[in-house]
């Protein structure tokens, strides 16, 4: 089993997708795969597979697959999605919004507090069932229940004065929809800049080559 | 220069962010990076980027750093986001809309043509300029207008028979927010399937191992 520091990010970014695999697997009813069958249902390698297990200790039999309710427990527990983390989100316009309503905080192992805004016509709705409060008391929200994450969903602009300010009163993690590339790896803050453009950029390149093709 | 067939799925998941990195610079008015810098401020080592880079023929001239108008030229080239490719988006409610009312599908090279919806009270409006037509002439308008790419915003269970029937309809390419995991490769369409709950779960991880640090 490799030191979890020496793991690569790309191991690591491919864990989610397992999981998310496993999950969807278990809801269909099937309770043991191979490596080949999960491999092909992720259009991957087999060997791939085993290789990105094998950093945490493999998980599975030679020659009897994976057990998929144990295989889900132990992928949670690697990402640690059940420790109860709790998440802030500050913006509720459309992304913000969407979140709120559309995705599940839960299933990635955070549970959402509440949401900021500036927009008085905005301040004590909850959508969702989320509590939207004035972006003014967010620092001292901040200060007092000490969330894990902060989703960020406000303009581009504020993203890099809010991350730090939102660091130094205790946040220790960053989901950044803002568009504006933060790095805070340097005071050990982890931080996942979301950008929508650089998968349909990825399109394009790839619906030419297929063009080409 | 290697064949473009040969490149890496991850050399080319990179290339959008060279790019989003050296508009900005050209917003800021640089006009000359060494990968050195670039890579500082990407997060990356000066070897990755002149290695990834020169997978694609170079662009500078060693000692020199790259000229940031000439490298945007063609790393917007390399990409395929000049040739003028067609959008429509399937399902108009939260993330749909964000899209269409926030992304700027003309700075990753699609004209978002119209949208698509089934809610009687939605078909006919234009958020964001946009108009939202009836699902029911989906296939048809495709047929017709023979656009490049769709997004998919619709649920998930009706994601796979969407998908397919775009595709048999002249889709060259799908953008897919679903939540289902959709390939196509076989049939040599590219799909882009998005999950925010991939980088979440990342960000758990690395918040994790953050804490015990």
């Amino acid at each position: 089993m490799a030191n979890r520091k020496d793991i690569s990010r790309a191991v690591i970014q491919r864990i989610p997708r397992y999981y998310r695999h496993i999950c969807d697997l278990q809801v269909e009813g099937v309770q043991r795969i191979s490596s080949r069958a999960l491999a092909e249902r992720m259009g991957l390698t087999a060997s791939q597979i085993r290789q990105d297990f094998n950093c945490f200790g493999g998980f599975g039999q030679q020659g009897y697959g994976y057990n998929v309710a144990k295989l889900k427990e132990e992928l949670a527990d690697i990402l640690g999605i059940d420790r109860g983390r709790t998440a802030v989100l500050v913006g509720v316009g459309n992304i913000g919004r969407a979140l709120i309503k559309n995705f599940r905080f839960g299933a990635s192992g955070f549970r959402l507090l509440c949401a900021f805004d500036v927009d008085k016509t905005v301040i004590g709705t909850e959508p969702g069932g989320v509590t939207v409060r004035d972006t003014a008391e967010l620092y001292d929200y901040v200060s007092r229940h000490q969330p894990d994450i902060a989703v960020l969903t406000v303009p581009r602009g504020l993203a890099p004065e809010m991350a730090r300010t939102l660091v130094a009163h205790g946040i220790k993690g960053l989901w950044n929809f803002t568009g504006e590339d933060i790095h805070l790896e340097g005071l050990g803050i982890p931080v996942e800049n979301v950008h929508f453009s650089d998968s349909l950029m990825t399109l394009c390149y790839r619906v030419d080559q297929a063009d080409e093709g």
